[in-house]
């Protein structure tokens, strides 16, 4: 018998009517046969507002305690979800984290999953009953209760549909599927019909926000295929599966745009070996993912270096940046917040050639400078000026012809 | 090493700055020496919000989910006081009641205790935490979240003051302590330094509302002594405790008005042995619960029957009742929501005799008819007409002179 993991996201079920609309599409789902569990997240903007709760207590308050507190959210929405499907008559039950035995580690706010006790789901699914779970909680050995942190609900359902092996996880969301590009700033985008757990990692990566890379990359370890679709519509959304053959012979899938990163750079260093590699490292000691890296050796043995990191790291970045730069005896550290990275994914770049020169050439049609240069196996990012973001985006957009189906 | 258990109600945390208020009572009494365990309730009005969000989905929700909704409350409040108490430099960690191993049965909304596993406390206490635990619910062997009803908070605490053997449990709440009336009836009214279980208890049933019998007769059982104060104000509050000789000396402790009753007459019912029986017997078995029975012998073989009822019992009472009559043949049913019950307690009327009388004076001085008249062996009660209530308390609490010292 086919079993199926639903996770429902935050508004999806913000008050007392979408819950109910909620109920009904699980209900839907289970008599059309085969068993079924749900995960869900707290209500609309519950969460935010236990942590707005927790900061008019304390400024820093102690992560285990927040766990405590932004924990009882979904506890609140699966038994609210439980009580509508009893109203349509069918069976379910709801467990939090811990009572289903989601052992986390003491990673308390970004706790890892270590493993799944199924044992009492099973015996409900057994019995007939939907299986309601809260997402993005956890307990760790000592029954201390966890949280995972970002996209811990989506997580919650993959996991358990692993643990499960369930034939397919089902994640609910606010847009029908993932698109060839953010359809607000380019309207002839498409929905794609499937993609692969790459593609929808780099995509992810790049700035597309439909899924959380932890969960996609939970479902690719263990081949769970993905299907985000809505919940306010009946589309069949966007499969996200292992990779096919025929997934190549489209070139790029996607193109994003990315806002949320700072630009650094040291200027005037003294080019010696190793320089290089000894920034990175004192930065990324500092737990600051830096992204993209750029070198540029200029006159008298000096040389500029550049990359990236998220904004909300920049201040930090900029402390450790000053600190290197006076040690090594650079001239600068300069920032720039005004900067947007431009991105296009497929998995047929590894099969195709031409790629990188053709997006450049889109840009470069429309005047826009690039700053930066990255690539990987299945993605190519550049870095524009941030006024130039979304119509870099577009011109990207139809000349790969992405609106096409 | 000295042992408390303190309870704080819902008013005494209702908003962050209650909450820290509260954590700083508790972190100068930690300071004083001493080992501290906190139960607390959900802040202000929450669970009546949960309960009316519930109501919003469901028009009937299951209990089970009832429980896993409202125990939210509690372990919001717990991880907000443990923030607060952290900020103030002092160590201290939340548990819910499943994490601390509260046990009750599975009689979800009204469960009862069946045991409480103190390891984790204890260990706690040995690292010199404050510990601080959700009131209100517990766990079923099946790990099912259940709770405690009504003043469950106030039973959390006393159970574990029980279990851990404390010194000293005290119910922090809105009023000063327990009072020989009630103040906003008797301005005069006098707040008793000390009371024994059993006072607390048929005054608890008599109306006052200061602390759940189920508290009292389980701190009765286990000789924990309560303290009952405000945590509004540096009151030293009311002990009640085991009975002492000393408080013999006071004939009545205090006088209290209950309008929360109905009464129902049964009116001409043939006066055969067995009738009475039979119909407390029937309405029993519906689980309602009649207090005061009184039964007057008429003419021609026929008697009026009439006892109270709870308000909320009334309309169910009624249909038993009509039933019965029919049945037996008798004249009619009639109901009286109008009616008052007055009760005087004290240990002291076991040894002091003609207090009835005194009582029974004190309402004829004011021309106050008495309807129906109850004793145990530490309470005399009274049914007036409830536009007397107030007046009838008044009279009686200058009468045996409560007010004085």
């Amino acid at each position: 018998m086919a079993l199926i993991v639903q996770k429902y996201g935050g508004s999806s079920v913000a008050d007392p009517e979408r819950i109910k609309k909620v109920a009904k599409r699980i209900v839907a789902t289970k008599r059309r046969g085969g068993k079924v569990v749900v995960v869900v997240s707290a209500l609309g903007d519950t969460t935010d507002r236990l942590i707005e709760l927790a900061h008019q207590i304390a400024s820093e308050p102690a992560e285990r305690e927040m766990d405590v507190l932004i924990s009882t959210g979904e506890q609140v929405s699966v038994a609210l979800l439980a009580m509508a499907i009893h109203s349509l008559g069918a069976r379910a039950i709801s467990f939090t984290g811990p009572q289903v035995g989601i052992v986390t580690d003491s990673s308390h706010t970004k706790a890892r999953i270590l493993r799944i006790n199924t044992n009492r789901i099973r015996e409900e699914l057994r019995k007939g009953k939907i299986v309601i779970v809260a997402g993005f909680q956890g307990v760790d050995i000592n029954e201390n209760i966890t949280t995972l942190g970002r996209g811990g609900s989506d997580l919650t359902a993959v996991a358990l549909a692993a643990a499960l092996k369930a034939n397919c996880c089902e994640i609910y969301t606010d847009v029908a599927g993932v698109y060839t590009a953010d359809p607000r700033i380019v309207p002839r985008a498409r929905k794609l019909s499937n993609i692969s757990y790459d593609e929808m990692l780099e995509l992810a990566s790049a700035g597309a926000k439909v899924l959380h890379n932890r969960s996609v990359e939970f479902a690719k370890r263990f081949d769970i295929p993905i299907r985000v679709r809505s919940s306010f519509s009946r589309g069949e959304g966007t499969m996200v599966t292992k990779e096919h053959k025929f997934m190549e012979d489209v070139v790029v899938r996607g193109v994003t745009l990315n806002t949320d990163e700072a630009k650094v750079s040291l200027r005037g260093v003294p080019d010696k070996p190793g320089v290089a590699a000894k920034i990175f490292k004192t930065v990324a000691d500092e737990n600051v993912n830096i992204d993209m890296i750029i070198q540029n050796i200029g006159k008298k043995g000096k040389s500029d270096i550049s990359f990236t990191v998220m904004k909300r790291d920049l201040k930090r970045t900029l402390a450790i940046a000053k600190k290197i730069s006076e040690t090594m005896g650079a001239e600068r550290v300069d920032f720039d917040e005004n900067i947007a990275r431009i991105s296009i994914v497929g998995v047929g770049m590894r099969t195709h050639s031409g790629i990188a020169a053709r997006m450049f050439g889109a840009l470069a049609s429309k005047k826009i400078n690039i700053e930066m240069i990255s690539t990987s196996e299945i993605k190519i990012s550049c870095i524009v000026d941030k006024k130039y973001g979304q119509k870099a985006v577009r011109v990207i957009h139809t000349k790969f012809g992405l609106g096409k189906g």
